[in-house]
């Protein structure tokens, strides 16, 4: 694991990486993993049997370098998302990670600035130190909420080159109305990613960004396939924008990103749509049991439109959550004073969750 | 495919991206496609029936997140590599340039320099500069070679923080001698990196740089299953190098790089090591049988320790790179004067080039 040797520091290591230390959730193999908002039900077997057709398929040419283009992984993408995208409104790359380091590569960079609503998902600034811009962090109102002309004032103050939504918000599951994406998208400069990896958690008459994209060339709205559909796995995270945009990505990311392997696997789950996400009900249930279980636990749950609940009130998060890890429960210190953030799992993940939460008490 | 559409230009690019194209060889569907120095052989079914297994099984643990330290990969290459080396020296990533860019990442970046011997791999530019950092070409002598003097002193006159040794180098298909690689170490100030991405097909007898990697904390060797394990669609590179080294690119990767599929898929392939790499005598066979024949039709190849040629003498290599397309076969104009690239392929592939090269006659 991913200890740095003392030596590291006798390389001639970039300057802006001195003392780092590597990104990571723990990787421990506890009964009930529920840290890092994953899909905690495996991919149902017919469809595991179709993938691994299309694997099958793949195979006979992966001598062969992938489709650069990733043409038919594209057009399962506009299908499934709807709203009359067409494939050259599309890009995909290996996890969302890779989506928004594309966007940053194209839009951020030296020199320029990137912005978000903190406390957000803590990959952004990352991502965005690692092309060498500066992250800007702008404020929430109480509970996390975001209003649309404070918003829209704080991006104008900025006027950054890229402004990330995070919508719902990772690691505080909060809603984020279209409104304020208007706001954001009048008062900004530069590019608003608009990430919706929970989105389809929310609400199911809720309207996407998805919708605001035509006439906004500088909008764009980023998914995953890693929650919803169940593929952590398989890394893939993808976008929808103007087909302009998608041709600046073009000019950064790496010849042949996406495995044929990957495409082939990708293509085939999006064929399984409707079963891939018949998991989403199931899981929004368990979130919502989490919710309305730990408040009657005295804990505070913030209101959550994701696969995960952010609840305060903890008077000490390290013993808590050490204490449910010593009960074979992961869970995360999102380093929220005060907090803790667990995903919803299967009925009986989160069954064990709640039962070793309530077994703890306060004074943990 | 990549056409960049005039609206490109009203997006708020970056600066330096401005003007330029994506990347990419031609993508043709012709029947002969001698372009990309594949490898033209097909898995061999016994060996994608093992991967596919592998698949099957990754695939029920596809809703998590990967083994982020694709441990049981990292000891398959160490295995693989031979050289008493262990899973603490080895990286990998989604084929070779990723890991060239984790490099460029750690090492390389705003304000710092990277440089190879022209012509080479036409990445390495790409590469440095989409990191920020500049790259500095030096040169070769006559047909292509380096002598360890000249090149200690270029070495020492620029002073890079990264230097790329092609070894064997493309797009010219000529060896490198460990004297130069050893040459070129002692006067770098910075990260050197020996990228063996067609070493297989060297002569069997041949020293690999690995071989020089105790003591040198600085040295990388990059690989690639591309060429000889006929993998490129998989997108599988890895290195080796000082496990301090190797702490520095987990600091600049991102989580999770490398998919479920992807490592279950390499590790199977690379348990097939002896049958995968039993078609590279038989390219190697029809590689020399290349560059006797273009020989005997009064072309100049070049001495190639790779699954391609190099050959000069072609009066107007557009006009025959066109007349080979028109009969079929796909190969490459690598922007040297007067000079075309082929990859070796099957008997058969190899035949059909070298029939139509023959119809073409030196004047086409």
């Amino acid at each position: 694991m991913g200890g740095v040797s003392p030596r590291l520091e006798d390389l001639p290591l970039r300057d802006d990486l001195r003392g780092m230390t590597p990104y990571g959730a723990p990787q421990a193999p506890l009964p009930v993993a529920l840290n890092v908002n994953e899909n905690t039900h495996p991919v149902p077997q017919d469809v595991a049997d179709d993938i691994l057709d299309a694997v099958a398929l793949a195979l006979r040419e992966v001598n062969r370098y992938p489709d650069r283009e990733f043409t038919e992984l594209r057009e399962g993408f506009a299908a499934y998302l709807g709203h009359g995208l067409t494939r050259d409104q599309i890009w995909a790359a290996n996890g969302s990670n890779e989506v928004l380091q594309h966007v940053l590569q194209a839009f951020g960079g030296p020199g320029r600035t990137a912005f978000g609503f903190a406390p957000t998902y803590s990959m952004y600034p990352l991502l965005t130190r690692a092309t060498g811009a500066e992250w800007i962090a702008g404020g929430r109102g109480v509970d996390y909420t975001i209003r649309a002309d404070d918003a829209a004032a704080q991006v104008a103050d900025a006027a950054p080159d890229v402004v990330f939504l995070c919508s719902p918000n990772n690691p505080t599951g909060t809603p984020l109305g279209l409104d304020v994406i208007e706001a954001v998208y009048d008062a900004a400069p530069g590019v608003v990613v608009v990430d919706e990896a929970y989105f389809e958690f929310a609400p199911r008459d809720e309207r996407s960004a998805l919708t605001m994209l035509p006439g906004r060339e500088r909008l764009v709205v980023s998914r995953t396939m890693s929650k919803a559909f169940a593929f952590a796995g398989a890394r893939v995270g993808y976008l929808a924008a103007d087909p302009a945009l998608i041709d600046a990505l073009r000019l950064v990311r790496l010849p042949y990103h996406l495995s044929a392997l990957t495409q082939a696997a990708a293509s085939a789950a999006l064929r399984h749509a409707p079963t891939m996400l018949r998991m989403v009900d199931e899981i929004v249930g368990q979130r919502d049991r989490i919710s309305a279980t730990v408040e009657a636990l005295g804990y505070t749950p913030h209101e959550s439109w994701t696969n995960f609940v952010l609840f305060g009130g903890v008077d000490n998060p390290s013993s808590t959550w050490q204490a449910l890890y010593d009960r074979g429960v992961l869970i995360r210190d999102v380093g929220i004073p005060h907090h803790l953030r667990v995903t919803a799992g299967t009925e009986d993940e989160t069954t064990a969750f709640l039962d070793a939460l309530a077994s703890i008490g306060s004074d943990a």
